[in-house]
């Protein structure tokens, strides 16, 4: 019997385009789809001729896959995968390793890989990104899961994954149980905050400077030579300039109401769970939620009649284009600061090892978020492995130093102006107040003492300290509060 | 055997303050706390000479409860109330209810309901606002539960509730199951917001306007006669003039890290769950994590030199403090606004039937939100009942319009100099977006499109589209991204 290198189940776009990519270096794949008719479109269609073969139940996968197997599900993320697991199990023997390569929430990771590791199989959950184009020609790959599972598919996975323009390869093993999925979750919250900022940074352009899309994607296609390279601004040049059937921008057809898959959702209840202020993430998830509302908006909009104020014909574009580019930059610093402060949290609670450095390289390339900038994390953490906040590396204080008041500048002007800016305020109040030594919560921890009596710390001596504000009621501390 | 009409389990300040507050009408209270001194403590100390009866088991509680038996829970929530729950059970016969009326989860209530009706006991979560002084003097009590249960309890709590000015009951039935608890949830989320904005705004009274302690409590103290007549202005007021031992603020020698205990950061991240921008409540949950930085931002601060502006003697102080308080108003419009589409999305959710005028009316009074604001919540909801966001009211449309430009103009200016003001920027930027008819996420959904063939929809025609945007890779778009 003909046996694959590796199974994949799902044939959706993903997985589809993994398998053509694993094909296109060498890699023989035994495919398999619950609606059959797409395996036999997929092995006579875009597979024909290749190493592929077809098979019509998991059973009949198992048995075309050299052991140890190797099985990647490419499915939707959630119950699915418990039920294909469930139904892979009976044929599988110890030593196969299951792959969820999905945007799985970590936390199912963990719970699917103790559950799949008790009958001796191992476990990986890989977060693999780059959409449709980067799982064709090269994706960032983030594995992570079971002892031992690494050495048995990293000769597929580090030969199929993106490369930099160095040849490093973006994909290494991240690490314990979860982990995997979760700087994956990771990688698409920073998604979204790019993607949040860089929309912010349009509307800008559109209806303060009045630029026009060919004008726009000039000026992203500009940026994406400069510090700002990356295949987000790249995208967005070449969107901008795209042409309709009728000759016009196909951008101004596309309704303004966001969809989400919920990774974003999942970084920034995490963040909250863990109490890291991951703002900027958070008001790009809250902005995606508010784009859906159109229908209120547009009752809104007429209630509150909005003026947008007109291009001002004397205003200097180019030094709006130099702020705004400044600003972007600023911002994006400021949400991957966040988002690294959330790995350092979450690794500690899960007690990961995670390598700072190599999750910005395995990001570098591949993946939706690849830029020139990642490559400059990879660098602060080469230089300082322990390094506590990225805005504590020299490149980045420098960084920041020069653009923030860019930043301030677009901010308060988008503002003045009535332009929706969350992300970017995001940005600005956070750098405010990470670097503010004093907050004004002392006030707040005195509001607290004064109505729940939860206590408060002083500046002038240790301690934990109640005050009876008004004289009146007891002297029971809330930290009693208990059965 | 002499018997109470409720009994009370959890003698910390809130335990012990409800109990005070019920024996003080006339309600005789069974008490019982796992540290029995305490029992003995309340029973000799503040509680004597009252109708209270001291126990020292569960089992000997229940025994001194009449029946059908009302036993209260007002501790920790979490796994004690799991275990006091299954410590009762026994004790108990069918009609008797279990309240709960510690800070619980609603999703926890809505599982607890469950199991314990299906002994034939009835349970009822409960919020209970007001801290401790409102605990003893009148809460605001938001219960919601089992079937039935209202009229057991309806003459104790509606007795000891707090009352508006008019005589209002600050107590009614919520609803089904956990609906109790949501609400009080999203009560507390409301809370976080409101002490974020009065921190904010005491910043920049501090360091901008360059307002000492006494002068900013008269600023408050002013304010609390006018349309911000609130407890938390209220207090912020008392809290401002209040000396420590040595003469100076106590305010100052406070420590700004922020403590909170869980309920903010359910209430946004039951907003992300639901997709509901609630942004400015997110903002003051993540502004306490990063207030509880201390210590980063102390070394954060000496790497980049901060400098807040000093004070401009030919600022007009009192322009500013008229701004600041049109702001603050402006500000809480539009945070209950969002607290408001919350409950309406999650009452979609779980099919409750929620009482939005009534939900205002409870926390009229009573409780740590209480405001004369909320009175106009009621009367916009007495108006139209289906009212679909609070800023299509007319009164809030005239009280945002003639405010909004005093709120834009604070945000820029603070943070033109250096002031970190999330919850105020999510304010004017919630604003913004909601009545913007058109949003810029027409490019958001083309980059999305373009990266992971997530598809969109068009404003001239109906349907889903893919686009090939690179002439590249396949046209299988990512709706069948299944198995």
């Amino acid at each position: 019997m003909q046996k694959a290198d590796i199974g994949m189940i799902g044939l959706a776009v993903m997985g589809e385009n993994l398998s053509l990519n694993m094909l296109s270096k060498g890699f023989s794949v035994a495919v398999y789809n619950l609606e059959t008719e797409r395996v036999d479109a997929f092995v006579n269609g875009r597979a024909k001729g290749k190493a592929v073969i077809g098979t019509y139940s998991i059973k009949e996968l198992a048995e075309h896959v050299e052991k140890p197997r190797k099985i990647m599900m490419m499915i939707r993320a959630g119950k699915p995968v418990d039920i294909v697991i469930d139904q892979l199990l009976p044929f599988l023997e110890a030593g196969d390793v299951i792959i969820d390569g999905g945007n799985t929430h970590y936390l199912d990771t963990m719970r699917r890989a103790k559950k799949v590791e008790e009958r001796g199989i191992k476990y990986i959950g890989s977060g693999v990104s780059g959409g449709e184009e980067g799982a064709l020609h090269g994706p960032s790959i983030m594995p992570g899961g079971s002892d031992g599972a690494w050495p048995l598919i990293k000769p597929i996975f580090q030969t199929i994954a993106a490369r930099t323009e160095n040849g490093e390869i973006c994909c290494d093993w991240i690490g314990e149980d979860g982990s995997g999925h979760f700087v994956k979750m990771v990688h698409n919250g920073i998604e979204y905050g790019d993607m949040q900022l860089i929309t912010e940074i349009y509307q800008i352009m559109k209806d303060v400077l009045g630029l026009d899309a060919d004008q726009m994607s000039d000026v992203f296609k500009t940026w994406n030579k400069g510090d700002l390279e990356s295949y987000l601004v790249e995208i967005t040049g070449n969107i901008l300039s795209f042409k309709d059937e009728d000759g016009l921008p196909l951008v101004d057809k596309i309704l303004d109401k966001a969809g989400q898959k919920g990774t974003g959702k999942w970084t920034a209840i995490t963040a909250l769970e863990e109490g890291v202020p991951l703002t900027l993430i958070g008001e790009a998830v809250y902005a995606r939620c508010l784009s859906a509302m159109k229908s209120e908006r547009l009752i809104a909009s007429k209630v509150y009649q909005k003026k947008i104020t007109k291009p001002d014909l004397k205003l200097a574009v180019n030094d709006w284009i130099n702020d705004l580019e400044k600003a972007l930059y600023a911002a994006k610093i400021i949400s991957y600061t966040q988002g690294y402060m959330l790995m350092k949290a979450s690794a500690e609670t899960h007690n990961w090892q995670l390598n700072y450095g190599g999750i910005a390289l395995m990001w570098r390339g591949g993946c939706i978020i690849r830029s020139k900038f990642l490559g400059k994390i990879k660098e602060a953490f080469d230089k300082d492995p322990h390094l506590f906040n990225l805005l504590m590396d020299d490149f980045f204080k420098e960084a920041i130093e020069s653009r923030i008041e860019s930043l301030r500048k677009v901010v308060t002007k988008a503002i003045a102006q009535g332009i929706y800016v969350p992300a970017l305020s995001a940005a600005i109040n956070f750098f405010d107040g990470y670097t503010s030594g004093v907050l004004p919560h002392n006030l707040l921890q005195a509001q607290r003492d004064y109505f729940g009596a939860h206590t408060y710390n002083r500046v002038d001596k240790d301690g934990v300290f109640h005050t009876n504000w008004t004289g009146k009621g007891g002297s029971t501390s809330s930290t009693n509060y208990d059965i």
